[in-house]
């Protein structure tokens, strides 16, 4: 355990290529490497990043103009927040719920895709890890060069088998624990999610629209599968300051239903 | 590649002293331990648990009465849910947030309290096995044992240390990822966390109360945590059927308010 | 003004064959007619409904166990509640949007069914009088009496010409303000409603499923309607209570969506 | 009835003066009174507004592109969203809630405040005219020139007394039927709001902090107020395509919780 906790510790300290997120408030963090020589310039002032080196993650920098910073450790979720800067990506709040419902941990085997960007296909690895694996197709060739930039970034490439193909023609894979699915016609790739899991275990797709949940549904229902939910989630943010307590006025509507089933045998 | 797989599909089959999930449909499923000689009364007749014996998970059973049911393989979820019948216990679709928003993964170390059924700690320990640790205080003598039960039926007591302790005294813990509350004063926690957690680490408390938050706040924000945000989650089920599509008409309204920060250091 | 202010008071003297509303708490009140020589017998003892002759609406009265009740003036949403304890009837929570959204007001005349316990009915009633007046259809024969005499006891009968019609046949009325539906083929009523309707009028349809939704919104377009928008509402109840305040446990998820289009000519 | 339905008839026919919106999609649409020689210039080009008169309302006109806008008659709704371009206001689902759940209608006498830009106060007026009257409070002088002229272009100024006054000092009005704020402070109107009542009658708050709704309670259970209730209501627009049907990803997280109290007597 005393060694366990001095890894740990270890971990935390800031070193050369590291990624560090620096936090100013809720609406502006910026994603950073550190490397020497290297300037951060924002609209309050510039930051060394060098400084950073050796110190422990958690500490406050201080800006050019006198403004503090916080050189979080970057988790999942922020590098999928800054990966949603530039592609649409899923949000936080369905990821999580995947992750959950999906019934994976440690050690899992998934198949995954749309690739995209890569974030949910980097959640799920960071979940999976060190044992487990995902597999994720993506056809367009585009994504598939920057999901692996990402997944590089993240640092969890080794776990992520990035794979050129199209589900809805075949899954390669056999006796997977999940299939975990953000495409648009998952309806499609059900009867071969059914065919590359192994007994009991999960299908979970995430759709916008109601259109393609029920098509979805109706595919799972005719290749076997049981244990089928849908649901959506809603998630609200809050001031909290005495006096001021109410939840925020900006709040995102829908994002899409989430689907689960499982495979069931005869 | 090939050895991971067949390892998986072994473990797959349902062998002597075997959870599975029973499941008859949405609202009826039944957990069960897979002993000789033993059956199974429901009000669609009984089943012999015995005859699952070396069958795969996901394989379909017939009752005395010709009723089919499928034998899942339990998930940290089946579990809790079947732990929430018989003690008030956080709701999934928070503990999937808690998860995820925490930034805990593979390895991470956890100080969590209340441990209550210990339906939280479960499932943070099903995500940092095998080579973390959760940390788990509780005061109630009589929740220590129900608790421990739960642990070993799930098969994750190994990751657990179970601790007669109050959080708002003292944290033992140090450098550890994560402190996670479910309790009534998280706020007489908050200068503890601090001091347990490594920088950078995660505050996380669910309160079922807009006052709990007020004050949680105010202690973070005295404490030298920064990154505090506060959110609800609503969770709504859909009917999916072609002609009958609709949310479904009960909800739950609200659970609880969930807290996270991060321990920033000068 | 001074007329209309003793008026106004005068109205609110409690005489007999009034209703009033006896309020114990959020819970549990009696929605009861004002008679000489009749009691109230309820879990907290009886009231002499006479004692209440005379005096102003508000005022409280004590049962036989000493426990407080207030009388208070039956609301059209009191009588709605009522009435929603013997049938299934349309939320309030929907029956306020549906007023506000459809643009009646005093003196509107408006085409609505299926009648049902006529709670849709008299809530437009109470608005649209005493000028106005609403053509409530119905085909199912013991609905009408139902009906009848909830118009009758909220006294507001006089505003309503409840009649024995199918909606998807045809609307005798012609030039109305608004046609509002609360019935299971609402796009089969689309092309009566346009031609009820004066230009520039209301059409607002409540449906619980998604199937329905669209259907009549594809009536709609057709018919020549415009400025069709469909939405649904959740409504939460709040627990206010210093160191308690929290939204409720139990919500409804989903009541039904409500569609409204205008008509254009060419 | 023939009287009534004609009446009504013409009352739809667009004459000089009239206000019509101009309606081209659920996002674009124009607040245009019919004048002589007048022109609405839009993206879409421009339109002869001169050409309405003497044509029913729901006509359809073209713009000097060819595209085609409908001749809506406005309702208050209407009114409401154009007058939130200018100032904050409350929502209109939060308008149709106070206004069904406070217990009003046609012949009700209401105060109202504070006044702002009179959205409330114009909604009020018109469910309570021709018999009812709104006295609606204001005591920034700027804000009384801007409601005035509202009121006007509305069509219900007869039906509403400004006035420039402070409810949290005191309330000149007798036996009204309800008592209806929007204000910062309401738990200071409440002790007024209870003399100004009539037995029965409602105290109805719109806040956006919880802050305000603890201590508006305080003060509702103080002065004799019973049948306290607080909620919030949440308002999500729907796209229905097939295909394509889903909610809509913005909506409107907060606006403010609602409290309603009924005045008890001794």
């Amino acid at each position: 355990m005393r060694i366990l906790a001095n890894e740990a510790a270890l971990k935390r300290m800031i070193r050369e290529n590291d990624d560090v997120l620096l936090y100013l408030d809720k609406r502006r963090s910026y994603l950073v490497k550190v490397e020497r020589g290297k300037k951060l310039h924002t609209h309050k002032g510039f930051i060394n990043i060098e400084d950073l080196l050796g110190r422990e993650y958690g500490t406050c920098i201080r800006s050019s103009k006198g403004v503090k910073f916080v050189a979080f450790h970057p988790t999942i979720r922020d590098y999928i927040f800054k990966i949603s800067r530039r592609t649409q990506i899923i949000y936080p709040k369905d990821i999580a719920f995947i992750i959950f419902f999906s019934g994976i941990g440690p050690g899992s085997r998934v198949v995954e895709g749309g690739t995209g960007a890569g974030a949910l296909a980097a959640a799920i690895a960071s979940y999976v890890k060190p044992s487990g694996r995902v597999y994720s197709y993506e056809i367009r060739e585009e994504f598939l060069k920057i999901a692996a930039k990402n997944f590089k970034r993240i640092g969890i490439a080794d776990y992520i088998e990035l794979k050129k193909g199209d589900l809805t023609k075949k899954i390669e894979e056999k006796d997977v624990d999940a299939v975990i699915l953000d495409l648009s016609t998952p309806w499609l790739v059900v009867s071969h999610a059914y065919e590359a899991l192994k007994g009991s275990g999960f299908f979970v797709s995430f759709s916008p629209t109601i259109d393609q949940v029920v098509k979805t549904k109706e595919a799972l229902i005719e290749s076997g599968f049981a244990g089928i939910e849908t649901f959506e989630t809603l998630f609200r943010g809050m001031q909290i300051e005495k006096g001021r307590t109410r939840p925020e006025t900006l709040m995102t509507g829908h994002t899409g239903y989430i689907t689960i089933a499982r495979k069931a045998t005869i």
